[in-house]
């Protein structure tokens, strides 16, 4: 997602306030201590704790906002923004654990018939333990300290330790004292939640042996880094890490001809969207050959008010200029708008380019990598199976899609872009992901390491392993799992699904 | 669970028929090609695939057990009621994914009122791609070429390469012939299914680009290094590994007062149950000191008929002998039964051995390590906190078991046991797995190396990715997420969960 690689190198030039290995142990044995607790809380009271972390994210949004917008240029209107949508995701997960059917509640009555014969059999899912969760630069309420990662495995029952980011370190360091005082306050056990800097650090932290799993938003070099760390203990964890992806668009040639102005502007406002620091940004846009899409992009542009604008760290600036600098430099790519090699130091200014897929297929490893920043690259196509072909070399990305008219047969164009991607879009643009039951946010390597989402309610998953109980009996069993389902929630018995509702203890599902 | 590895170097040595790179790669490519037709392909399709090789086994079980057991001198009875489980477990697939929950189908409409804003957004799952399958040497058909691994991965929709375990090679062509022949004939693709067979070849198909996850159920050591290749690869899969386990016991002193005899037969069926040759083999027995435990299970195995028995290979043979050896041989153990030292080639007769809690505690890497074949390791202990201390020192394994007394507070062993294992079994032996909705059949590493089963309907998740389709037009979504819910499969709608039969074309869910 951003440059964690080149973040980290300046963090590391300046380890002085880092968390040592000996302050990192102590936190990591609290988190053990503190798993002891959370492993056997109810869902309320995890819910309760996750509404109070939410509620003091609320309250300090005055104070968290402008030291946010000071550390990333994001401004205040997005900033705030983001703010609600970190404390809505607090509160989803509460409504979700509560609904109860997360955790896959599953009673098998002992059947003689079936081969082999069927003892009483009952499964549900148990938190893994401590979890490491590393935030990512671009989104500094969203997707770091208090981010999904984090709301997470905090309803999954699992405690949390957090890297922060050192694109936004005042801004983390605080988040966790508001999150962290809040959690305690509310009744959850001291150690549940920490917060910890350094590259070292965060390099000890996934090798740590009381940390059970990994989740990280970051680079591909950087993710890549962590997640064979993580593969290579003596123990290895599961890392779930959200790398890298271009988000290949395809624009039919009859959307083209249909509404080819209004897809240039959206296509302007998407990539120029924060920077272009956006996971989902839209960096691979498919277009009919002779289309002259490119220029309208140009227009577009123009008649926005997007310029230079400061990036979120030097590092990332630097990265981004250099990255449109190689591209617009490579066979076959010209410019189409703004200026590859006057980036100026800090800041990214919107680049837009072009090529044809055949270049595309043959240096998929260049023209087809994120480069993270206000850029897009155009690729003209000669027929759709030739953008087809296109999109296929991009191997996996978070999202994928297409712009098309109503009546046009989608099924080959559906089929392809479910294969790269984890989210198929078919109107709008890919920046903008919604937190819901239904969201998807990962895809194919190196989309993300993991058949696992990062957003929305089942990235809870992520941090729950299986458990079965064998002949128990009814009193040694958690209460999910008891004769009568006390608490009511959905579980399926003797293999037929049944709802809430069907125990004494019914709960409403969350909407 | 076996000694792959041992087996595996015979294999390499006779490389003559084994699968070249050239066959490799031509087998893999049939198997991209088939998933473009399994990717599409209904619930109802691949049930009846299913159902056809489960037929096609059943009909060539006269020909396949006397095979069985002659590469494996598991002894007929044995085999016949592996074969019954094998295709038992085929057609619960079957069952399950008519019933249609396992893709968790989820629909979320557009609400403007959430944050931020929600479009139309529904998920559900889709098969990976080609899996390929590592079987193992003890189950020669439940876990072997049309095993567990095999099935889920089909029903997922995955084509399945499968290669060989060297220690019943007659046995893997001819039932993949069947297996194959069956699924074809049933209208499944040429290339849905294929079996290799050799060292390199194996190596070659973890590493191989088309290859999407693996399976594999072995030795800790070939399971690992297998493990490590899978993650090494430039776009890592998931490998999902079934390794090792020495299952501990928990006996409680109420217990042994009230039922010592007992336990003690059924500990000595057990541990001696197919020559010990069971991934959930209870290897570590914890009981009270001076219980007089470990003579009782001398007497009781002095009272069947377990004796030298032919082993799975010759190679699990002797690293069997030499595995008991060197327990006997450790400071603080002692030899209650058989002996360690007199194991004739190619068999593996009975040990049982006894030591304390203070010693598995000091050097768990000896004791508490998997020794694999027909010996158990009593473990005494001076009160139940001395004994969890000990399963904690085990680490993780696939079953924990606690043998107590009605009215007994099994809380603090509950506890303990949930950390270590996938499934906590409150009455007889581990040996024996259900195949059922609520098995659980892996647990913490070095039991598997994934948070999913390996046994019953949730290892097909292990094969499946989510996706999500953002604002798509009704014609463009799978059957499974249109509205009206044409296949009247089970949905969460707008985070509601509701039961199959809410939709026009209800199935009844099955048991």
């Amino acid at each position: 997602m951003t440059d964690t690689a080149a973040s980290e190198r300046t963090a590391a030039a300046a380890p002085a306030g880092d968390t040592t290995r000996e302050e990192l142990d102590a936190i990591a044995a609290a988190a053990r201590r503190a798993f002891a607790v959370t492993v056997a809380s109810t869902a309320d009271e995890r819910a309760a704790w996750l509404r109070a972390a939410a509620d003091a994210l609320d309250a300090a949004r005055d104070e968290l906002v402008p030291v946010a917008d000071e550390e990333t240029h994001l401004g205040t209107a997005r900033l705030n923004g983001e703010v609600a949508r970190t404390t809505a995701q607090l509160r989803l997960f509460a409504d979700a654990i509560l609904e109860g059917s997360y955790i896959e509640a599953t009673v098998d009555r002992p059947d003689a018939t079936t081969i082999p014969p069927r003892p009483d059999l009952r499964r549900m899912l148990r938190p893994l333990g401590p979890v490491a969760v590393f935030g990512a630069s671009n989104f500094p309420f969203a997707f770091s300290v208090a981010g999904g990662d984090t709301a997470s495995a905090l309803a999954a029952g699992c405690p949390v330790i957090v890297k922060g980011h050192p694109a936004h370190p005042r801004l983390s360091a605080r988040t966790a004292e508001v999150v962290g005082t809040a959690l305690v306050d509310a009744g959850a056990p001291e150690g549940v939640f920490a917060h910890v800097t350094g590259h070292e650090t965060g390099v000890a932290l996934v090798q740590h042996p009381e940390i059970r799993a990994v989740g990280f938003t970051g680079s591909l070099a950087g993710g890549r880094a962590l997640f064979d760390l993580a593969q290579q203990r003596p123990d290895p964890i599961p890392f779930y890490g959200e790398l890298s992806a271009v988000n290949p668009v395809l624009i039919t040639p009859a959307a083209i001809d249909a509404r080819g102005d209004e897809l240039a502007t959206g296509l302007a406002g998407s990539f120029t969207l924060g920077a272009g620091q956006f996971c989902t940004n839209p960096g691979v846009v498919l277009v009919p050959a002779g289309s002259g899409f490119g220029e309208r992009v140009a227009a577009a542009l123009a008649a926005t008010s997007a310029g230079a604008a400061f990036m979120l760290t030097d590092g990332i600036a630097g990265a981004f200029a250099s990255g449109v600098a190689r591209l617009s430099g490579h066979d076959g790519v010209d410019v189409v708008a703004g200026d590859p090699m006057a980036q100026s130091a800090g800041t990214g200014s919107p680049v837009v380019l072009r090529t044809t897929t055949a270049a595309v297929i043959a240096d998929p490893a260049t023209l087809l990598h994120e480069c993270f920043g206000p850029s897009t690259l155009i690729v003209e196509y000669a027929d759709v199976a030739d953008a087809l072909a296109a999109v296929r070399a991009v191997g996996g990305s978070l999202t994928a899609t297409v712009h098309a008219e109503p009546g046009e047969d989608l099924a080959p164009i559906v089929d392809v872009l479910s294969e790269v991607a984890g989210r198929v879009l078919f109107a709008g643009w890919p920046t903008g992901v919604a937190v819901s039951w239904a969201q998807q946010h990962g895809g194919p390597w190196p989309s993300t390491t993991s058949i696992h989402t990062s957003v929305g309610v089942s990235a809870m998953r992520r941090f729950l392993r299986p458990i079965a109980f064998q002949d128990a009996p009814d009193a040694a069993l958690p209460p999910e799992l008891r004769d009568g389902n006390p608490l009511g929630i959905p579980r399926r018995v003797d293999g037929v699904l049944q709802l809430a509702g069907d125990g004494p203890g019914h709960r409403p599902a969350a909407g």
